[in-house]
This record gives C-alpha cells, structure tokens and sequence, in this order.
C-alpha cells in the first residue's frame, strides 16, 4: 500500500512510541500527585514544552498541551478574545471556519476574507478590512490544509500590528509544525499545532500563546496546565508528540527537501491532459491539491484504493458537501471542484512510490475519462 | 511498590494495550476518511460505544467521545442548558465545581447544596430548592471522588423529573464506571466518564447523552461524533478503553468484592487512636478516605512513600489549597481536614498488598505523632 493521505493524519512513529513506552508502565503517574512519580511526570510534561518552543525557535511563547488541533483553535478563537470583530478568511479549516460561524450565531461580528486564487489570504483586502474596522481578532492559517498554500503569517502579523497593535493574532499551524522551516514571531500571539499530523499520535495538540496574553480557560476543572486546561495531562501522547517532533525537527530542511523532491516529481508527470495543479508555487511540498477536471474526486479515491493507493478527497475532516467551500472559494468551476484530490506526503515516504503512484494516478484517471465518453 | 492511588490514575491495562496496538500500526487511519482504511477505524469507534452502553445497560443513550472527564462534565453543564437556575451539589470534582464558578461568572444562577457528613448530596436539601425554583440544571455526582460516597443517581434524577420535568439531569460517573454495579436510567440526561480510571489511557472520556437530547458542541470543526465534538477521533485510546471496560464488565461483581476486601480490612485495622474513617457505609470500595487527626496529610503521603506505599493527598486532581473545600463541606474540624489522605484500589491491587501497607499507615502515622509531641 502506497499511503498518501498524511494530510489526514500519519503513522505514529516507532521509535516515539518506544521512547514514550514508559509513560504507559512505569511511570504512569498523574502528573498532578505529589509524590515521586507525578512530580516526575510533571517534568517531563516540561520538557516536552520546552521542545516545541525550541523547535519552532521561540521564547516568547509558552505550550498548553489539548487534545487536538482542533481544540486548540477553538480555545484560540473563543478564549482569548470575548468582543468585537473576528477576522479571518476562506480558507480555513473548518476548527476555525465553524468556530467562526458560532460566532456569529453568538451575535459577534465576523468576516471572511477573500482568497487568491491558490488559496492564500488576500492581504490586501486582509489590510483593508483592518484599516476601517476596528477588529479585534485574526485567524489566519499558516498551511492551508486543502490547498497547501503557504501564508507569510509573521509579515502577516507583523503588519497587522502596525495598523492595529490591539490585534490579537491567531495562526492554525496544523499542517506546518514539523514541515515548514519557521521561527514563530513575537507577532504571532497563538498557534494551533497537532500531533497525529507528525507521525504521533491522534488525542494530543498544543496552543502556543504569547506569554503575556491572557486567555480563559475553554475546559474548566483542576487547574492543569497553568489553570488554562483542566483534565489530567495525557502524558503518554505528549511525550510521543515530544519525541516525534525532535525526529521531525533534527532533519527538517531534509525532510522538506524529500519531500518536495516526491511532491514535483508527480506534479511534473501527472497527465495534464486530465489534472490540473490546484496547489502552487508557495504551498507546501507535504501537500499537492490537483482537479481530474470533469471527474469525481471519490470516485477517482476509491479506483486508486483499489490499487493500494491511498490518497485523499478534499480534506477528510469533512467530506459531505460536494465541493470544498476552500477550493471553490479559490474561484475554481464546478468540472474542476468535482474532481478535487488531496495527494499528501510524509517522510515516510519516498521517490520510488511516487513513481509508482504516478502510474496508477495516470491510467486510473484515463481509464475513468474513457468510461465516461 | 504499592500503588493505593487509583482513584488519581490507573496502571494502563497490557492486554487492552495489547489489543488496540494495531490502531497506532495497520489501522492508523482517520476515521473520517472515505476509504475502507478510514471506514474501519470509523465502525470500531461504533463497536466502542456500543460496548460502553453495553456495560451501562441502557438502550436510550448514545455516546459522545472526549478527550477525558473533565471536558464530558464541561461539555454537560456549558452546552446542554444556556440559561436558567443551574444546581450543584459541594462535594463535586473541580471539573463539576469550577464549571458552575464560570456559569456564575457570567451571569447565570448557580446552586451549591450542602453535603451530608458522609458527602452524599442532602437530599431534602436539594428537593426543597428544586421545588421553590425554576431549575434548568442539576448535576450531582455519582461517586464522590474525594469522600467515596454514592448518590442514588438513578433515584435522585427520578425524583427531580418528578418535581420538574424540564430539568436536564447530569453526573460526574468517572469513579463509578467500571467499579459500581449500576444501570444508567432514562432519568440521568448526561453522565461522564473517563478512560483513565479504569485502566485504560489518559486522554479519553466519554459524555453519554439520552438520544433525544439537544447538546450544543464545546469544540466546533469537522463534525466528528455527529457533529457534537470535532477533531480527529482518537481511535486507538477509545479501543482501549474499550477494551478496559470490557475487562471490568466482564467480572465487575467480582472485581467489587476483592476491591471491598481490600478496603475493609485496612478500614478495620487502622490503628483508631490515629486515624478517623470518613467514608462511610454507604461509598464505594475502590476508595477509602481518612484522616490521621492532628497530622498533615502530605507529610504522611511522603512518609509513605519513603516506604514504597503510594497514596493521595486528597484530590490529586487539585492539591492547592491547605484543606480539601469537599471534606471541609462534610463538616469536620481542622485537625480532621488537615490529615486527610486517600487510599484507593484498583483489580490490580490484593490483599497481601493490604497487609503489608496497614503495617506501613499505622507504624508511619504513629512515628510521626510521636515526633510531634
């Protein structure tokens, strides 16, 4: 099995597995006891902190460890600010984008801006909105998890804050922490990241917050976590996010070359007569979002799959609409919205499948194109 | 070592480790991608909360997957009622506890009755406010996690439903899922557990619902869990604690008579010119609260330690203050408050363990009241 689906999610890393073994036998404590053991696990709660801030080369910032990506963009959005305006795009995942719409349902004032057509936040209408509203929060992505596109969220920021130094600024680094080269900004002041999308595990994600911003609590309870997320810590899953980070950011420009290497290969020999290229020049290489225009993007899914081929149909944290609200939002027409797949790599991967994914990719789309005349 | 803090967290079980390893290797799938990877994983999510409800015993709920109790009991008390009289009780968990604080930080009306000495709800109490207000919410828990106690639940939801029918009911199970015999009635609306107290991982709870009940999401995204908890579901810890719950229902009666052995002999031979029992009759066996009068309760958990006995100091969920706020509602003085320590057991523990640590709390306690005088 050819496994392209790692936008998805990934498969947990062995060796952080084993490393984070102990936190399943012998040192299993509740990191809230007071004796020995939790105290133990206490620390290696903080260490696991420090890594991340070392791997995203900040200190400014400090971890709350949550459950997902998912959680952390919803402490983001509704935790730290309580009034005012939202901002974000069209882009966003749907943590962020249905977070928004609840927003709104709360009877806060939210806006959505525009897209460029390869899925990047339009900065200048971004800009715009900011210069003649008064907003208090911004959401904005830093790898769009549908088209890959790569938004410069520091020089978003930063320039954000010279408009409106209120701002408060959010960023859902999901698809960029353990891929995408970047030192977090003092601009930047939270930032949502994931564990299963870096090879650990699912049930683990982490908000990065400035360290003097003040935020609320989303879960309530014993205080974990700096009284910021109560619930007793998942030590075992933080210190597979831990270690699968260090094996991620110990090769991080390699891993990135790798995989780019894999991403432009399939994007040079896929058929062009059938696919066209959705993600570009500035998008992620762990992504490649591509149209088999006329076509259904399930469709296509299940054929591949039945060649071992696992790829993705626009992103699986939510499949029931027809189109992606974030490829037709790049302005794209409904032949190429049908025919959306998501192909997304990990370094697990390597250049020979992509060559024989690239095969399977061509005929099975061909053959499909064929039956359908 | 002896581990008597079962009650903070749990050795997790190898063989539900064991039998859930495959969903961090082969199925490592998101479940909500379309292909037969994803639909598996997404079926044995399925199987998961059919075997919880199982062990309930109920057909009229339907179970919402969640990172741990703490995040089930918020989810009850935020998102199922959104204005009104919300009711308590003073012996809850700070999950429970500092919830309703927050309800009452933002406006909303909130009700703390007052325990018996045992730390059940007062009953009379509770009726007598329900009757001469208009209640939306009333959550009362299961099994006390501080003073063991029981509340009749199932008796006590009926009973409100009585006076008012409009009352949405709910429960902290985290100490009582997989350790009381019980069936969950249609009176109890929502009822919270945890993966991490029966042996399975940290990480994972559950909020089970009554299938007609409108629950709002606490955490908005790709509308995992029928929409009422986003984010990728963490599959592999739900399947052990799965798997954990199946071995404690398997032999559940069995299990709570060994575990009441355990606890009674300690009970029974605690030296009585140190230590006050305050658990009483009614409370469950896994866990048996006392206090070594006149002692501080972290000086003797560290004493004990010393000896390779592992016990709590109250909650170990929140060991901040100088006296338990729970203990202090059931009505004891200083010098009772101040030498509290829970003891609690797992299956994993005997009664040679029990043996052995009688011997550790009574020479341990009275070497220490020796030095003070």
């Amino acid at each position: 099995m050819i496994y392209f689906d790692n936008a998805a999610t990934t498969l947990p890393s062995k060796s952080a597995l084993e490393k984070a073994e102990k936190f399943n036998n012998d040192m299993f404590f509740n990191p809230s006891a007071l004796y020995g053991g939790g105290l133990n696990c206490a620390k290696e709660i903080k260490v696991a902190k420090e890594s991340i801030l070392k791997n995203l080369g900040t200190t400014n910032h400090e971890v709350i460890f949550t459950s997902c990506g998912s959680e952390s963009d919803n402490m983001a959005i509704f935790c730290a600010v309580k009034r005012g305006i939202f901002v974000t795009d069209k882009g966003e995942h749907s943590a962020v984008y249905k977070s928004f719409l609840e927003l709104k349902n709360r009877g806060l004032q939210v806006e959505f801006i525009d897209l460029n057509s390869d899925g990047s936040v339009n900065e200048e209408k971004l800009y715009d909105f900011v210069k003649n509203n008064n907003v208090n929060f911004v959401s904005i992505a830093h790898v769009g998890n549908e088209t890959a596109v790569i938004n410069d969220i520091n020089g978003i920021a930063k320039k954000l804050k010279s408009i409106n130094s209120q701002i408060i600024f959010h960023s859902d680094g999901v698809q960029a922490y353990g891929k995408i080269p970047f030192r977090l900004s003092q601009y930047v002041d939270l930032y949502s990241i994931s564990a299963h999308k870096i090879n650990a595990l699912k049930g683990v994600g982490a908000l990065i917050k400035k360290k003097n911003l003040n935020v609320k609590p989303l879960i309530f309870g014993g205080g974990q976590e700096g009284g910021l997320r109560s619930g007793t810590e998942n030590v075992f899953g933080i210190k597979v996010f831990q270690f699968a980070g260090e094996e991620k950011y110990s090769n991080l420009q390699n891993n990135f070359n790798l995989v780019k290497e894999i991403k432009d290969y399939i994007s040079k020999n896929l058929d062009k007569n059938i696919f066209k290229i959705l993600s570009g020049d500035n998008s992620s290489p762990y992504i490649l979002t591509v149209s088999a225009v006329g076509l259904r993007g399930e469709v296509i899914m299940h054929a591949m799959e039945e060649k071992e081929l696992i790829v993705g149909n626009g992103s699986a944290c939510s499949s029931k609409n027809r189109f992606s609200r974030v490829i037709e939002a790049c302005g794209y027409a409904n032949d190429v919205l049908d025919g959306v797949i998501r192909i997304s790599f990990s370094t697990s991967n390597n250049l020979d499948e992509a060559k024989i994914a690239i095969n399977i990719l061509n005929e099975t789309a061909s053959a499909l194109k064929k039956v359908m005349k």
